[in-house]
């Protein structure tokens, strides 16, 4: 890699770990381009020859980091569906993590382009994998025939994210637990 | 009822008709206070000496529309289930009422107590008819006694909405009809 690229590429990974670092910090509403240069060490007008905004960049980190996510494969289909759905009911649960992902549900409602973008690169990844842990799970004889997954994976995300942006109930790992028994009655 | 009891009871209705109508015409966006005041016959200060602003009255007139629903019951709670969803499933694909919905949550992630207020006025009476039915249903039989009916109503709306605010597939009669299947696989 020559210099110049490595640089390139040494700057756009300060940017997103700032940002990334600002988010856990101050939050996403009072976040601003000028914080997230400061703390990368670099200009304002750096970010933006890469970026058109602030929900870009943040949008891009997010992403960045989401694929280092990978989903449990013990071969039993019903601890490994407990364990992604604690942690996701866990995640919606953190004060932190909730007002990023409201503020980021907010935008994407009044923009639809970067309503396509969160969908496809930061939620349609997780919903992949879990479709794809399902299908194995199918084929090994765990989930009957008739069962749709794409219908499965929308009963077990549907319902968290109902709960958690509608507040209609505590997001608790009992909650998490009496979820799956529930959506495995749905699958058998 | 006095006359100045009754006048006041027609202006409010007269306002959340006007809201209703401009909501169905013009859209949520567009809609002004001065154009709800117009259309209802009355002064600006009477509809601000009622409700602190657009919101609150988009609120109340859909709330008193909403109480107006009943829910199905012909003794067969696939029947009615498969009446409900197709029937919710139709009005989020309606690209006015979609339009609606999506502002008023918008609004709800930005002002948690308009939020509560939406969840309580018109979200909660859906659900607890819902369930109320369940209830019913798992009282004749038609669901199994380990259901927990709290999971049941989110099993069925938490799709729905999911789908509807990630744009995730289409809201086809078909796809409330798979639906059906999976939750009543779930309940039975």
């Amino acid at each position: 890699m020559p210099d110049a690229s490595r640089r390139n590429e040494q700057s756009r990974r300060a940017i997103l770990d700032a940002a990334l670092g600002l988010l856990a910090g101050t939050g996403y509403a009072k976040l601003t381009i000028e914080a997230i240069a400061a703390r990368a060490g670099v200009g304002k007008q750096t970010i933006y020859r890469w970026w058109p905004g602030k929900g870009a960049v943040i949008l891009d980190a997010l992403a960045e980091n989401a694929t280092a996510v990978t989903l449990p494969d013990t071969g039993d289909i019903e601890a490994d569906l407990r364990e992604v759905v604690r942690a996701t009911v866990a995640e919606f649960a953190d004060p932190r993590q909730s007002a990023t992902t409201r503020a980021l549900t907010a935008e994407t409602l009044a923009d639809d382009a970067l309503g396509d973008q969160v969908r496809d690169r930061l939620l349609r990844p997780q919903l992949v994998a879990v479709r794809d842990r399902l299908d194995k799970a199918q084929r090994a004889g765990q989930i009957r025939d008739g069962a749709d997954l794409d219908h499965a994976v929308e009963l077990i995300f549907g319902p968290i994210f109902h709960r958690w942006l509608l507040r209609t109930g505590p997001l608790t790992r009992r909650y998490a637990d009496g979820l799956v028994d529930h959506v495995l009655a749905a699958l058998r």
